[in-house]
């Protein structure tokens, strides 16, 4: 089931995929029902990156990086590479070498359910990493995997060409036949949180604001 | 034993909770006895707060934040919000929104056994928050918990107002009726240590100016 | 077999050790045939330091940070503490004062696997640690352990007066006997980087700068 | 704060307790508004042991098991130890001298958020123990710590005298106060359950004994 | 997204199911490439049982066991539960009252990223679950989920109708379409090892029996 | 530094070996001055096994196996396997072919910082393991490794030759140089503890056993 590369992938609309950057995870998935967000143990190397991009995934062995450099080749301008390893690892499966050859093919970031490292190095690039660990140690060039092939990425589901959307508060996946509901529902969303937070920010009560008092009223709530 | 909100609470002197602020979490720590801390496992979504303020407790369960509205309008200007989940839980219970409303009313910040959300958003904001996790994934207003009841936060055991203090080093919990024993302590601390800093960075030893070679020979501590 | 301090270590010699911090952890770490490497939770407390120094090392009981003042008095300028709990422990052993004494002695940094605190200080200070936690708890004077002599930490056997180098990829101990050989190699490997990122910088692939597809093919990768 | 030992405890009723043991953990936890539960990771040694005791309660420092020691004199016949340290470890604190000493004074088992060693021995004596982990790892008896204070035990709130009770589900405390109102409730729920039980056995689904499909249905849930 | 039930699912063959079980967890998953295991913690409440069925799927709020309940009506004799948490959890979801009811439909286990509790009773039912967590907190009925929809449990991607396997080993999810295929191979396999086993009691060396002695030499083993 | 098989090593006296394991973990631990255990993670796969035995270590790529087959070559009778990866990995390196073989060898046990599999058959077969996993995840056998080298195997220590004692408490290391010493120590240690459980037994404190009254008094214990 592995050594595929799959070469022909379907992306989403470039405009929605920058769309559902601008909305940020947590508003895009609230828009699609509060699903597709990877564990919360994906951190970013640095703070403040925002991104979305269509998957190209990578299904690796432990402790094997060789399928990174076959991804590369498939990236398309504003992609992110999706690493999930075979069997839990934590790595380094890429450093700087590699974010250089995947940045100079317009690749916008990498999410990786396993280490990463040179993070100075990514850093001062400005290469966004979401990763499981942060660790030097060194892979080797053995065995196949895929690429372009459906993986579980910490815990979600992410096929080729799905959108990925990372940010301060983690990654979530955007499935690509759904992308384009999603980000109106992600706009809808944002659109009337301005008005809420002008009135919150103005010492309305979200008891008052939302109407909960009564509901909370007949399930029992006791003030003492 | 939930659905309880608890709208009376006293708090300790104002003067005592910003003077445990100024002397930080190590040293108030420290001055208890070595007790009240929370787990290590806490920490901050930025760096650089200090803060103490008076706790209201929040008791939810577990993926919903219900209880975050209610436990808002039970602030006080200089309250700080502690949430503890019912079972175990890394879901986002709190964001933006929510920061605004708290800020609003005086908040200083949020201890939360659990995942926060809208890191950007509260970092910019300037609303510290010491949680568990960062997660995007959203929460229900489906059941009650309550409020201003004592919890047990990430191992430590929080009554309302008692006085919460973090920084850098963590959380922890003085308990408000020695609040102001403790903030004794924990100053006599501190001017101690000045001088301790300025002889041990003139290069005298610990083993010296604490007087430990002694007992360390006893022992039988060997050179060799 | 604990209650030994060993006061006469050998070093490296100063130039192979700064040459060590300037190659980095992952590079080092390479170059020494991936070996030597600390376990990925040791994280700094702060981003940006690159340091590299001769190990003091400490074995400590859980709790009890005695043994830190004892070696104290054994560090040389440019040396690195090395702190070794005898049972899994993350309380901090570890503070603004120590480190104020540490540095007068002209140490480097601490590596610990358990926890430190008053991180801020130690920040400002520009003292960096790696550490598994960050923790204010406090610890105890009244048990011995042993300074200089080998101990396991975090995973990685280290001995007094190998080189430790840490930076933000984490942290790797190099045998004091091969480290200029390692040195060596890892230069031997930064000047081969340099051509090898420009080359991929200007989008030449990997897969054929290494001339990986007749080998892939070989293997059976299959492109689809 | 350490350093004390409360040598007058209150109890529960005997019989109440020994109800409570009956009724098992998930049975009292369930009676009791599903609180007092200690965390999951708190496991048995041996499985099949379901007992209830006085909480005989320990805080104890890293390591050093000198309380323990103390505490045994506490014992009445009936009580369960109840081991807390004041940090996070996982050293052998217990072992079988220790458990011959308990079970001769009469003591039910301990629940312990640290390790226990002699497994095989106290498997053998049927001295059941709730730990955090087995570990040969030896404690020292330097440090004092108390006896019958209030202990946070695994993320519970424990007092000393509070009912204990522990089986294969793992370990919940019920106040001693409401001891005797929680064994109503808990053996009411059990005269619910075989009627309950019998029904289900029979092929009646829970959807139409507790009539769920019109609540169901009301929410939206669609069958499709 | 959530609140749907769907009634209708494919399922493989009886004997093909049955067939897989035989087999086992770490020969089905040698046989269909690796692929399909669930995380190593999710282990059986007790020893010995070695099942397949086909999965009805559960997507559950955390802390919320609703739709075990509806999950149940869907049950055909054979078949196993799967249930994912829409965010990590380690409630008891799951107990001896449902178990009866499942077990009463033919339900021939449990597979759950969540806790079970109740475990002595179902051990004692012969009521096979493979579980993250055993633990006694109960969970509500307030929200929807869905059944029988596409889950990622564990780790592992689950569609309603798969075959699940599950022993001491762990659990593996075999696609539907594919599970006769799967079965054939690892019946291949097992024909194989017999004979195997039988060389290498007598004490055949794998080195010799797998010719591996000269890839080895090509590859720089060195014997020392 | 991989890729090499050392043939000889020295082994402690089988007397002395087998000494060892009549006393067990606990005891040699501390009769070792508490030094040499591993990690508590690492638990047997099944209740009840005692052993000990010379170290035949192996150095192994995360996900590869090969290096066990190699090591089975150097096995004599009474040895005892011990593998550390050299990243962390739980996949299931050993299962019941390879157990085969070794026990084919004369082989006691295998201790392995990271998964097994076919438990059920091991158990069967009566040939024990401590591992940090158990997992069906299977391995390749592409890269080399070594025999026979010093390793790090879950925070020890362990050089080839070493004795390993292993039972239900879990695994210590025994330096080859001074295991006859150390089980003289051990050996005393049990002969004394036999008058203790004796008077523990009969209801003496060890407060007055141990005599340690007055050092308690003395460090400020209070009875209240």
């Amino acid at each position: 089931m592995s050594g595929i590369v799959v070469q022909t992938i379907e992306r989403a609309d470039p405009a929605v995929i920058d769309g559902l950057a601008a909305c940020g995870v947590s508003t895009v998935h609230e828009a699609q029902g509060r699903t597709g967000l990877l564990a919360a143990y994906m951190r970013p190397i640095y703070t403040g990156a925002r991104i979305a991009g269509s998957a190209v995934t990578i299904s690796a062995p432990p402790g094997d990086n060789w399928m990174v450099h076959v991804a590369i080749e498939q990236i398309k301008a504003g992609d992110i590479l999706v690493l999930a390893p075979t069997s839990p690892c934590e790595d380094g499966y890429f450093g700087d070498l590699l974010a250089t050859s995947a940045q100079a093919r317009g690749c916008r970031g990498l999410v990786i359910d396993a280490g990463v490292r040179d993070v100075r190095d990514l850093t001062e690039m400005g290469f966004p990493v979401w990763s499981k660990a942060i660790s030097a140690q060194g892979t080797i060039k053995a065995s196949l995997g895929s690429v372009n092939v459906p993986v579980v990425c910490a815990g979600a589901a992410v096929n080729p060409g799905d959108v990925i959307v990372a940010d301060d508060d983690g990654v979530v996946c955007v499935p690509r036949a759904t992308a384009a509901e999603v980000l109106a529902k992600a706009q809808a969303r944002e659109s009337n949180e301005g008005d809420k937070r002008a009135r919150l920010a103005a010492g309305e009560l979200g008891l008052d604001m939302y109407k909960m008092r009564e509901k909370l009223a007949e399930l029992g709530l006791k003030y003492v």
